[in-house]
């Protein structure tokens, strides 16, 4: 079928990309035309402006894919599409929206009878070949209509094993997208998923630097331990508990460079992995772990947070305390012995 | 080759049936008669005791594969076969020792010229089709010796994607098994594992919770959703970025009961997440991921914490709120606007 | 002078009982009549509605404190005052409103020319004799106004030793009460005081649990102390660092109950400790103890969270586990020697 | 009475001034000449050996304290007592111990029927005026014998109120200091204590770093203010409930300069704090606040972590991101707006 695929960054270029394999016909706009040119060599129309894309849509209902960073630039470019569309066509945000924002603009241009599907999307730069998985909110008629273009962009089945009872669900999970309710529902789904992600990519993290500071020469000589990082990373790949997508990643990085040099340490989060914590706290629901992993991004952006240097001036208040001040001072691992 | 097995519990006596399987020979015991009879019957060498175990091993060096509990059971029935084993001997702790007990049993049995292997094996109840994951630690002679009996045991290869610039690495990681580095460091590497194994477990639960609970009545009714957790972890088992065998787990634990009524949520915890807290403590390496998945099951273990009730006793102190007591009070959602 | 007061609970009856021994005149009301009587009974001019307290005040301009939960009836109370009241009257809303609502509502009846002010009120039940801590944001000109008012309220310098330093500065702040800024200001900084108790209640409290713990059955006979909680908690009231006045309470309560068996453990939270966060999270700033002690609260209502069914489901997957469920299960302190 | 101290620094020449100035008899020792004369100067016997202290100890027993680092100066020190010292004597460790020391010391000590006294102290430096919170562990006999010292040493009753009820209870507490149990009491009770006191001081410093960004240019103009946090931490000493001691060191601190410029942000951490946490575990009490607070200070003594390397490598591995590195990347507070 025909739809229109609105940003051609990494993940909205692919998108059209895989959408054109499977033969569907992809009408693509972006404010860079080097962009738009490089999707019309790979058999796309190209168009330089919204209005333009409306008018080269000539199926009905038109579907247009949103696929830009959440935010301003999405919210103004859906307000366009809301002044462009007719009634019936479908305008689908597969960014990384907000899923309250969801729920108000499907609101708002459901009075001018547009259908607004959220949909979260994930598989990064390794979607275009190994599909996307994609948490789908919206009306029921809309996602129908729009089921080729999911099919085309999940997965499948491939060869990951069926899961035991399976037989008598929704078969689109298996094969890689959910209708997964309402409109938000979708981008509440993803949001999660990030949340979660978060939290497994941190758990390991904090695994791999326990690993690497078994050396420290601050341990007893005996209880040292020199370890091959990218052979640990390996082995858990293999028959572990804990092998995941998310190692296998990790073990070809530090396979590539064991000390992880080309890194800085300095993280950055994307709103999902905030939004996930401020829903756990409006449902009363326990997060340690997904607040921690959170908070640990926002640590590694600062060289000193205020918190430590309020600490250390009540440590001078009453021990008269003098901190170190990293290489001159304390090691890294030694404990001060001051009182208290 | 020829070695023994002490211990015919769930591990233990799947690790013997893939040995045998694989067509090394085992002589095996355990305290249970019904547990040996059973290995027996599988083509192994069942005998009545430690002693007639080493009669029974033939061949020189013996090799001897301890699979039981950590703690007390296991440090005896080392310290009994160093009493009966000869110089050259191999003793493999299979099991889930304290590294440091590791580097201990290992210098003592070294004056005895008898050689100590830890090993960590995962893998659970799956390990004897899927293959265990091994970390090891100890003398390389040994390790060396032993590698028919672990390359049997490892998944081997598989049809698991090799990492990008593996070639020149040590192959053993890509069949499922490493000499991790002297006696302690294949148990320490496999209690890392189980470290980072909590806090994955965490990350998926905490999520879970909150898709859960998204339908709760104390949310505003438009912003509730009631979403389907089966659908949900399947879905991101295809081409999602959090895709691992712990979601395999949990999709098949949802498909077969979505609201795990058959688990009371009361949750053990085996000494791996407490030492990793621990190791990470000596090193002086943050761990609030790790830390906090683990005070997660402490928590899961009590109905009230003693915590608690010095929370109330204060806040009754400072404010005069009387606490509710759950159903009566209020609701799990709810938040109290008392004067504070 | 004179003033409304509106809401008369433990906070808001005790303070306008304090503003009539210091010489104030107010004008209260309550829709509960019995409240309305006692406070006549003290002196004060109970009225039955707001429109009678605002023809009740007779001096220009009007300042009507509101002392009522927050939410919607602190929402509706003020909107009502705001079309009951004239220009350049005063409405102080004394509770704990989230300081983006005082933000929306100063600028809503500032069109009016109505002025606003956000107070955040610290004392408690003990406030009446203590005084109140009060952290006020909005117009400086009503702020000025009302000096009197919250001059009688504060604490006074009373025996409090001073800052050093401090001649230079606001007085006021050594008085107990700031013009912390504009509209929401005050507001703010009590919600992060809130915050900061939330943590500094939780370190005490899980101090507390470890002490009381320490004579558990699980632990080596030679290193179980039975501590006594009541004597260890006013010996730190005398001399030590972690001395406060959240400790009086404790070793209050304590004192009384070495066991608190009067609490049963269920914790509330009001909105501050849940704003407090999301402030955090807005400006990237970690707080992973703020966060922490929230979190624990949530958990205190609950006897088993949907998380922790999920940990035993997937425990269930790999290892085959069957989890105890408490007294006949594993005992709350023992580790599982299970295989993982 | 008559008593010996060895190691005059900051704690323990100020414990001898205060002795000396209640009318006891201080023999000191101190590896640096110069404490020691400093002392023999405020009226002590100076001696220059700890052969020449029992020598010179007249008095039966004698009583030594002992104020030095914790770890292996004290270890040897008190070795080299147990040499020195007679039946009856008494050894008191008056540092920061870890209690299982203390109750292996006792343990050997009791053999040569040398008494051994764990003490926890609190005050740092203001404890020459303000007196020492006392914790102590040991056989009943020598506490009594040494009741003397710890009343000189104690606050007293000062005019801090009684807790209600306590009329009953061991008035040692209310003068600030109490017999916890046998050895290694003390310093178990004053372990937690500093586990508590670095939960308190990480409350407050979050607090504070949330106050301090809220002018952030990251946040919206309307939501921004400047607040004044030396005015703000001294409200908060007035009738507030998060008033403490730590507070009025937080307060003086930020009055003298508001920014805390002269500190880096680099904290050291003794070894309360870990051993704080590991108690927890082995007791299986979930801890999150004394546990964060402890790995905070972790995080300020390392630019960027490991784990944090192993972030930016897993997020290039999915997303392709590369990651800003501070002033040229993401700002501080700004989210990313990546695809995940």
């Amino acid at each position: 079928m025909q739809i229109g695929v609105i940003g051609l960054g990494r993940m909205g270029g692919n998108i059209a990309r895989r959408l054109m394999k499977a033969g569907h016909h992809c009408v693509v706009f972006d404010t860079n035309p080097d962009a738009r040119e490089a999707l019309a060599k790979d058999g796309a129309t190209a168009v330089s402006s919204l209005g333009a894309m409306v008018d080269a849509l000539t199926g009905k209902p038109r579907a247009i894919w949103v696929m830009l960073p959440a935010g301003r630039i999405t919210e103004e470019t859906v307000a366009h599409l809301g002044e462009l569309l007719k009634p019936d066509d479908i305008i689908i945000d597969g960014g990384n929206s907000y899923y309250k924002d969801d729920i108000r603009r499907a609101k708002e241009l459901s009075e001018k009878h547009i259908r607004y599907v959220d949909c979260g999307t994930s598989g990064g730069i390794w979607g275009i070949d190994r599909g996307y998985c994609m948490m789908i909110g919206g009306p029921k008629d809309a996602v129908d209509h729009l089921d080729p273009i999911f099919s085309a962009l999940a997965p499948g089945t491939g060869d990951i094993p069926q899961t035991p009872g399976r037989d008598e669900g929704d078969s689109r999970a298996e094969r890689g997208y959910i209708h997964a309710g309402p409109s938000g529902a979708g981008h509440f789904v993803k949001m999660i998923h990030n949340g979660i992600e978060y939290g497994l990519m941190q758990a390991y993290a904090e695994g791999f630097d326990i690993l690497r500071n078994k050396n420290s020469a601050d341990l007893p000589p005996e209880e040292r331990f020199d370890l091959n990082l990218p052979d640990i990373a390996e082995v858990w790949r293999r028959g572990s508990v804990i092998s995941s997508w998310l190692l296998d990643l990790g073990a070809a990085a530090l396979t590539k460079d064991p000390q992880l040099q080309q890194f800085s340490g300095f993280v950055q989060d994307s709103g999902e992995g905030r939004w996930t914590i401020e829903a756990a706290i409006e449902e009363a629901v326990p997060v340690e772990v997904l607040a921690s992993a959170l908070f640990a991004r926002f640590h590694s952006r600062q060289e000193h947070t205020f918190a430590e240097k309020v600490l250390s001036a009540m440590r001078f208040g009453f021990g008269g305390h003098t901190e170190g001040s990293g290489p001159v001072g304390l090691s890294r691992t030694e404990s001060a012995k001051g009182e208290e």
